[in-house]
């Protein structure tokens, strides 16, 4: 079996192990046996449970924005673009629940060098979303009119909101990947589009809303 | 100086040490050291490094959800409650910054016991955003047309916005509380009160959306 076949063995078992057990409790003789070679084969392709755990994370990484990526048809309005993102987002997350969790959950909180795998991940998802929103502005043409820093925290808002329900999707019996990208469209969009028509909501006097024209 | 005041500096440099170093790299030796006592009154009155954890994570989240309900004068209307409860949030993880931390990095990811009081304080947040998204649903006379799975979905998506914006809202100079919650505002609220007059997002065909009715 060719070298690379049986790394991406070794990487599916690891996922699936560091996914289930978190990454400290996971073990190197576990992902040995559910790969089904042996432990020192594993060492000797991926060197540490660290280098291998971070071979984990860019996989995982680089199969979600291309899955988001590719479904996306660019020139499409604003609003398709950003339901084909969450549609391709959540589809992936559903079918690959471990590979979510090690990004979602595991990556983030075990330190450097894994943190920062994960944060570039995640800043690759808010330049998307932060795409959508300028494109979005333009066609309402209010782009002079929405600051930046306002455009980065509905980015951020979004992405937060897409990885709160991916989580609650795969733990949800019977949420399909289509309902929770409408769920999220009919929460965000419709929001979003009323901000790009110039009706914020409107705050009570004193909070620094958005200036609404 | 009284058992219960030395406990809570104790849990004041847990908190800190745990939110910047993270769980397993924080030790004891530090965290008694910046409480200024000896380390064994720290396993005296705490018993182990876990249940300092815990402690710390039962007190943060109590804090946390005292604050924002004592933001929110029930009765008011969904929008204004939702304002008041956004900007206690944000104001509270800003004022406590590792304490949000443990909360939304360090309490997650390992394992139990952590694991189910970080879900305990997270179900409460989601619960009082549901109670705003049914009163609101009952403003707009709309509850029996918005199936339950659909207002669990976008308090679900909410949270994690709110989640997101404050981790990005203090990793961010100058963003105040005030315009971390007018920026969720505008993004949930009127998207919230589009969808409760009926507006959704316009689906394309074949998407599941909430009926418009």
């Amino acid at each position: 079996m060719p070298r690379a076949v049986r790394e991406q063995q070794m990487l599916d078992a690891a996922v699936r192990t560091f996914g289930q057990r978190g990454y400290r409790a996971a073990s190197m003789d576990e992902i040995a046996e559910l790969a089904g070679v042996s432990k020192p084969l594993v060492y000797l392709y991926l060197n540490s449970k660290e280098d291998l755990f971070i071979a984990c994370i860019r996989r995982e990484a680089k199969a979600l924005t291309t899955a988001v990526r590719a479904g996306v048809h660019p020139g499409l309005p604003a609003d398709r673009q950003l339901w084909e993102g969450l549609t391709a987002f959540f589809t992936h997350t559903a079918q690959h629940p471990d590979g979510w969790t090690v990004l979602h959950l595991q990556a983030r909180t075990h330190g450097e060098p894994f943190a920062a795998e994960v944060a570039a991940l995640r800043a690759d998802m808010v330049a998307f979303v932060t795409e959508v929103i300028v494109v979005a502005a333009r066609e309402a043409r209010r782009d002079p009119s929405l600051p930046e820093r306002e455009v980065a925290g509905l980015a951020e808002a979004l992405v937060g909101a897409a990885e709160s329900l991916a989580a609650w999707a795969n733990a949800t019996p019977g949420v399909t990947a289509r309902q929770a990208a409408a769920t999220l469209m009919n929460f965000a969009w419709a929001g979003l589009g009323e901000l790009m028509g110039g009706r914020p909501w409107a705050a009570p006097s004193g909070a620094e809303a958005v200036p609404a024209g």
